[in-house]
């Protein structure tokens, strides 16, 4: 099986010891205590699942500027982004060496997870332009990984974490939450050798379909992991429920029997865009994937980066880094003149009209309308699914 | 696959919908509240995680008489045991309709389901009497089954509930604790048609992985559903992380490729022998396994119970209230006349002398020295995990 990065086994950062954790839990109530941000809240989820191994919890500020400007941390080590635990203030902590992370996203802010303070220092503006210019390659405030980045305060505390539980991840997606620890297990019992993942936090419709299809047909893979992005619902957003149960008719229905998995992790957008394709790279291969579906614009937002600079950033990893490979993949859309899925660059003779392409807008309105997609965009037990939903609204 | 009990479609009680969730939250926060026994915190995760499905909430007597009685509640439907909410005292709720079940096993006591209220009763000391004797076969209050189940109160408040979490079992068992929906999902994306489901709370010895490979051979299942017990520890148990590796090493090495799966539910043992049994195989068909394996004092305690009682018990179980079937095992150990694990019962000419058998407390004595079992008793590899364990005590 694949190894995770950097290290012979996985080290995730939850307390999987009862014992263990219940005194941490105890500890916790009485240690000085801070509320996160909710992109430190994610990184530290993150943590626990052992997605980010093998990271020991938040970076300081030169770890941060180097994993921003190179990609590598002062020991050497890989990581494609600052993991930065940024507070407004660190009055509440003093000189304590070990404080409560509490939850910005949970009702009475828990304990998320018990820091031993290493450091506690000031982030220059230059260093937090640096940094937001490297990772997200703009330094527009409107855009949103850019705006939440430099929202969190410019106290950055660093140091080891022991993380206590997965937020409202696990406790509101019961049947989706997976850690990178259970992803790898399941690879391993399923007996999968080859293994792509797919990045996706909507329901699937033919064109994604096919596109896990041609990924697994062309690498030969055994297996395909959907994994979602779980997070709080926005107004338009198909709710959890409905989209898990969307993409699992589609995997009942047209995907042979031991081949996919449906599955999701907890973590913000950063709409970092290449960056950010680094770092899923980097966390699918923590679970145990050997391929990353990385298509088009992936992670992006607005008109910030060029459609395929989350395909070309890979050049820029430093070498043995990961070891998970990339399939560099297109949009793909329905040919009217081949009658199949195509990946729209490999159709070179064709104009925009000889696919079927129809907007996120207009296949809304047309599910509201209790209307089903065409078949040649949407399987229709999957349409079906979500017109029950929406003449439900 | 194999349908639910009693509905085409399984019917778990959590709040699948996080609008609905967070609005169910807050409104429990305003509600009167209770904090219940750790046996109704048990059957709320139960009927949350869908595993009790059809069931709708917690019982009046009326129901719960019937249950104990002739495994019927008034209604005609199915179901082996009483599933009550027994309270001291309701002095909380007063004519509330509505109120919010506190979880006795969390620190905080946070709420784990809201209720409606239906009826408030005092069961009598004669129906207690009644339904202990029928589900626990003896009234010995140094039965554990029968203190706990006669130490929760004698007000029984019951209605239909909706589960806000599954208490400490998910959050402690992250990797391990399944839903009888996740299953139910793994298991078809498996593509599994005949699954055997195992009842487990130990790491399992080579007399245990037989007994499963014996039951999918001579069933010709093409899936095993390892199914856990997760729960605090006692003393003297192996932690839940030990447990799980010497299982998934198992696992690794002795099953092929998408054979078996390493999974774990959230309630408290009964005690209850035969009717527990019954109970067992309700929630295994629930979770889509087919077929069920129960030993010989399968969750009996003592010697309260024949050997083969909790699997004649199935002849009383109504017709066509169960689809999944039982495989009636006795205790497997190796022989030494044949070289191999054998079903005891399946060598009538074997005397004790001619099987490998160790007490639980030689197998940890040797464990705790540092040696491994003889191979004919355990896997090398699992020894080595316990071993490992051991040695940091």
């Amino acid at each position: 099986m694949i190894k995770p990065i950097g290290t012979d086994e996985l080290q995730p950062l939850f307390v999987y010891d009862t014992d263990a954790h219940e005194a941490l839990s105890h500890e916790a109530e009485s240690l000085p205590s801070v509320i996160i941000s909710s992109q430190a809240a994610g990184n530290a989820v993150q943590m626990g699942a052992g997605y980010f191994s093998p990271l020991k919890g938040f970076m300081n500020v030169a770890d941060a500027m180097g994993a921003a400007e190179k990609m590598t941390l002062t020991d050497g080590s890989f990581f494609p982004v600052p993991v930065m635990c940024l507070l407004e203030n660190t009055d509440a902590i003093g000189d304590a060496k070990r404080i409560a992370l509490r939850d910005p996203n949970v009702e009475g802010n828990p304990v998320l997870a018990v820091m031993d303070v290493e450091t506690i220092e000031e982030v220059t503006d230059e260093q937090m332009a640096t940094m937001t210019d490297k990772v997200y390659r703009t330094d527009d405030a409107e855009h949103p990984g850019v705006a939440a980045f430099n929202n969190q305060g410019r106290m950055a505390v660093s140091g080891p974490i022991q993380v206590l539980n997965f937020s409202y991840f696990q406790s509101e997606f019961p049947d989706t939450f997976r850690t990178a620890v259970e992803i790898r297990n399941e690879i391993q019992e399923r007996g999968w050798k080859k293994v792509v993942a797919f990045q996706t936090r909507n329901p699937m419709h033919l064109a994604h379909e096919e596109l896990c299809h041609m990924a697994m047909d062309r690498l030969g893979c055994d297996g395909l992991v959907i994994h979602m992005l779980l997070g709080k619902l926005k107004k338009g957003d198909i709710p959890a429920p409905v989209r898990d149960a969307a993409i699992r008719k589609m995997v009942e229905l047209y995907f042979p029997p031991n081949s996919a998995m449906v599955t999701g992790y907890g973590f913000d957008m950063l709409y970092a865009g290449p960056r950010e394709a680094v770092l899923h790279a980097y966390f699918r291969q923590n679970m145990g994937a050997t391929h990353f579906i990385v298509g088009r614009d992936h992670a992006g937002v607005g008109d910030y980066y060029g459609a395929f600079d989350a395909q070309s950033v890979f050049d820029e990893v430093p070498a043995g880094a990961m070891e998970i490979e990339i399939f560099k993949a297109d949009h793909t859309a329905w040919s009217k003149k081949l009658n199949k899925v195509v990946m729209m660059r490999e159709a070179p003779d064709h104009v925009k009209e000889d696919f079927i392409l129809l907007s996120g807008t207009k296949v809304r309105e047309m599910l509201g309308n209790g209307m089903a997609p065409p078949k040649e965009f949407s399987r229709p037990e999957v349409a079906q699914i979500l017109i029950d939903y929406y003449s439900k609204l």
